[in-house]
């Protein structure tokens, strides 16, 4: 369901890590190189270019890239390069450390915590966290995010989740029935929230959620929302659509990133990279379910140059 | 600091299952065979042992293990060659579904969860337990452990705490004055406690108890102990005692399973069988320290036969 495009025939990392390197050389960069080969390879052919390169000219391909690229392209190129762990704590750490309103700030938390391509990729994300930063992510999050927030979000990134369509009608009723009392008393916040939202697995989560449509008439969120308007309603939104339906979520974040006056770039990356090989097909489709009109439209009306090749060769386009 | 003796020279792994295959054969089982080799080999040798047999016998090695041995002896072997991560997440199951009162019930679950060989040893049990039962230790331990002990269990067993030793005094100020409020209030399972206990690193949680004492006079297990003697107290000094210092908590594990009227041949066997290969010689010298006694001698008076002989290898003795 990616629609990153892996060419037919990959060349060898040596060869592609020589190409690179020659488009760095000079004055200026040949970006468009940059953009056909490292636009084509995926997670593993990303590794091995890094490796290589290091070996074969003693330089980090990533400082490289840092030292060549610049502006919304150089940040997208970057981002997609590293491993895809170490992206993802590199965005929490980052999302951690800005000072955007609440919602904004913590989005990128959410999504790594409620939408990794594989419950072990969120363990690799920690891990990669601990390797950077000399400190655990649950710790950091712990210290940099006040309460009630904090307690679900350390509850999210520490999830295991079990990974195969295990579903109990009898949990999802008795969990629904949980749901709605903590949605009636408006401790949104609840033990019983946070334990049902961090351990369940993604598959009983939506028979959950299901069910809670049918006994209680309206959608989660909706009840969520009719309890405030605040950070803490906002954001226990995100994290129910982002477990409910990813594709969904992303489809929004990336309208939401175009629409309207100007174009907040660093969502729109940040969405495109982190699921380009994991569901942007799903996600395109959900987009046209939303906007009536298609993404790559709408990515082209409002990026240029290198960035917005970038961005379309990540979406599969033919450019 | 492991007491298991892995001899000079392995034979190969087809070598030790032709052996091991011969002890089965016939009336009855050469036990001293299965002891000698088994009882000398580390938990990759013990791997590609079960992985040989299988292709070659076409049978699994712990099922050939289960239909042989018996008693105390053939739980403590069958233990003993598990994967480390698989007998964790089976000893982590039985525990859940036992009846026994609740701190001897849930005190495996908190060894697993506190004194992991390694953080990624703690998720790799979680892995474990979700191919073995198809769902989540986390979910299981929400639906079979009340509140308030569920709430600190889920977060202890899902940690993933940074591994070097990372120390920050002011953290350590500022988490004694918390743990100490919460237990002046007696609240003992407050937010707070349990993401200090969950996902701080355990360098920085022994500076943090430390300080404690010197702040506040006591160690914080007797002024836990103030606050009462019901499940919860008894449940957060065991969790204290395994962060502060694993050694001297398997160390009275071991005595307590030992001394006064009968053992307790599960509490022995978990202790030794667990941590035999990881730190097990620390342990054996906590034991002389508390109980002036060595816990070779211990276990002699208290065991007989080849479950005597069994324990006494995996603790390095020359029988």
């Amino acid at each position: 369901m990616a629609t990153l495009r892996v060419s037919d025939v990959v060349p060898s990392p040596a060869d592609d890590c020589e190409r690179l390197r020659k488009s760095f050389e000079g004055w200026g960069t040949d970006e468009k190189a940059v953009i056909s080969i490292l636009g084509h390879r995926n997670a593993n052919q990303r590794k091995k270019i890094r490796e290589t390169y290091q070996q074969l000219y003693d330089k980090s391909f990533i400082a490289e890239l840092e030292s060549e690229l610049s502006g919304d392209f150089g940040k997208a190129v970057i981002l997609w390069t590293y491993d895809p762990p170490e992206r993802d704590a590199r965005l929490a750490r980052e999302a951690m450390q800005t000072n955007k309103k609440e919602i904004n700030r913590l989005q990128p938390l959410i999504e790594i915590a409620c939408a990794p391509p594989s419950p072990h990729h969120l363990i690799a994300v920690r891990q990669a966290y601990c390797a950077l930063y000399d400190s655990s992510l649950e710790e950091d999050i712990s210290s940099t995010i006040n309460l009630p927030i904090r307690k679900i979000l350390v509850g999210l990134m520490s999830s295991y989740r079990y990974d195969k369509q295990a579903v109990s009608m009898e949990i999802a009723n008795s969990e629904a029935e949980l749901l709605h009392q903590a949605i009636q008393k408006k401790q949104l916040y609840h033990d019983h929230v946070v334990w049902i939202l961090s351990t369940r697995n993604v598959f009983q989560l939506r028979a959950t959620l299901q069910c809670y449509k049918q006994k209680f008439g309206n959608p989660i969120q909706e009840d969520i929302k009719s309890c405030g308007n605040g950070d803490m309603e906002n954001l226990l939104r995100v994290i129910v659509g982002c477990l409910d339906c990813p594709e969904r979520h992303f489809a929004e974040v990336i309208g939401k990133s175009i629409i309207g006056w100007g174009t907040d770039e660093d969502m729109l990356t940040r969405a495109i990279v982190t699921r380009a090989e994991v569901d942007m097909r799903k996600i395109r489709e959900e987009y046209f379910t939303i906007y009536k009109s298609s993404m790559e439209d709408a990515v082209i009306r409002d990026t240029s140059g290198d960035y917005k090749d970038f961005l379309l060769t990540l979406l599969g386009s033919n450019i």
